[in-house]
């Protein structure tokens, strides 16, 4: 009896490993954080639609205040802009300070009390924006920390199974898994339709393409 | 110029700590955590006269409720008893699953933000009550998922200035460090006063004691 609980953002890379983590284990349990991040209307809405579509044993829903009062991405301040996609390889000002760590601290506290033996976490780790908390090593750092800071009787692994995935690999497999990609914001900015041209929007734009697959959801850009 | 966060809880512990802190660093910024544990309200007020009394440049007051809806502690679940101390080694039910995580993963987003130096915690390993969460082993895991999981040129060093002390220990230390233990709070019961028979009161007295210190808060059992 595996009992997995799967850290959903709404985007599509939480989706994929959504599908990925209901072939490896025998129960779900989804996590979605709002953080009071510019999108997290549109993205509760996927997540809740992804709650109807596959149906999990139970859903934690979360909401914080903390990261939009301590600031530093243009996620949560609105005062910062969201630059359009560039290619310095410099971690770019959406990155959230050490987000994905608040996100496995309470996929933690939750799967030590209903025992749970795995956390899914859709981090992708080459072929994205460059953020510093997903990276593998970050991850078994965190897998290290769990291990350590929780009761002796609690084993969680930390899984990642779309890390060493290009962005189009995983619409492929998506696509395989037939996930409902339609249930999946990606977007940066909070505009009606998605914008086309943040970091967000044109990777995923370009995964679709190289994958030569549709993505179902509409632009701005293509307006 | 050494920027220093300092967990502050309201305990004696973190209050001890805060002290060296204030020793060691030339900027502190003090962190609380509200997290709708049964006594926040007590520790909260000690929290505000500590910030009165140690004048720190900055403060980040958050609240959260996830820990409380997780539950399966005895400090946020309002059905569970609070036991009496007793001997059994086993971790106590008034552990709260993967706290100090939480409480540094929030104070490495501050600390990145405000490019802080330090992160101090006022974890007690050997003589306290055996939570998973307080060990060294943990902390050091923890620094280097802190370390891969933020941007390169964040570098915040985990300090636990008092892990390895007992609590008379801390009580001398404090004691010469002048701390106001008036201002602080370890009673785990929502009572007026200070049970002084949960595992957390009977710590506090017993090194009292032992360190022939006078504890200047009252307490039920003496009345």
């Amino acid at each position: 009896m595996i009992k997995s609980i799967v850290l959903v953002s709404g985007g599509m890379d939480s989706l994929v490993t959504a599908a990925i983590a209901g072939q490896e284990s025998d129960e779900l349990y989804f996590l979605h954080l709002n953080y009071h991040q510019r999108t997290y209307k549109k993205e509760q809405e996927c997540f809740h639609k992804l709650v109807e579509f596959y149906n999990p044993s139970d859903v934690l829903e979360i909401e914080v205040d903390y990261l939009k009062k301590i600031g530093g991405s243009s996620l949560t301040d609105e005062s910062m802009e969201i630059k359009d996609h560039d290619h310095t390889g410099e971690v770019p000002s959406s990155y959230v300070p050490f987000r994905n760590a608040h996100l496995l601290a309470i996929a933690t506290s939750w799967g030590e009390v209903i025992k749970a033996d795995r956390i899914y976490i859709g981090a992708v780790e080459e072929d994205s924006s460059g953020y510093p908390d997903c990276w593998e090593s970050f991850f078994k750092a965190m897998e290290r920390s769990i291990s350590l800071g929780t009761k002796a009787e609690t084993v969680l692994e930390i899984r990642t199974p779309v890390i060493h995935m290009t962005k189009a690999g995983i619409v492929e497999l998506g696509n395989r898994l037939k996930v409902p990609f339609q249930y999946s914001w990606s977007c940066y900015r909070n505009n009606d339709l998605a914008c086309g041209t943040c970091d967000s929007c044109v990777l995923r734009i370009r995964a679709f393409e190289l994958a030569g697959i549709v993505d179902p959801i509409p632009y701005e850009v293509n307006k």
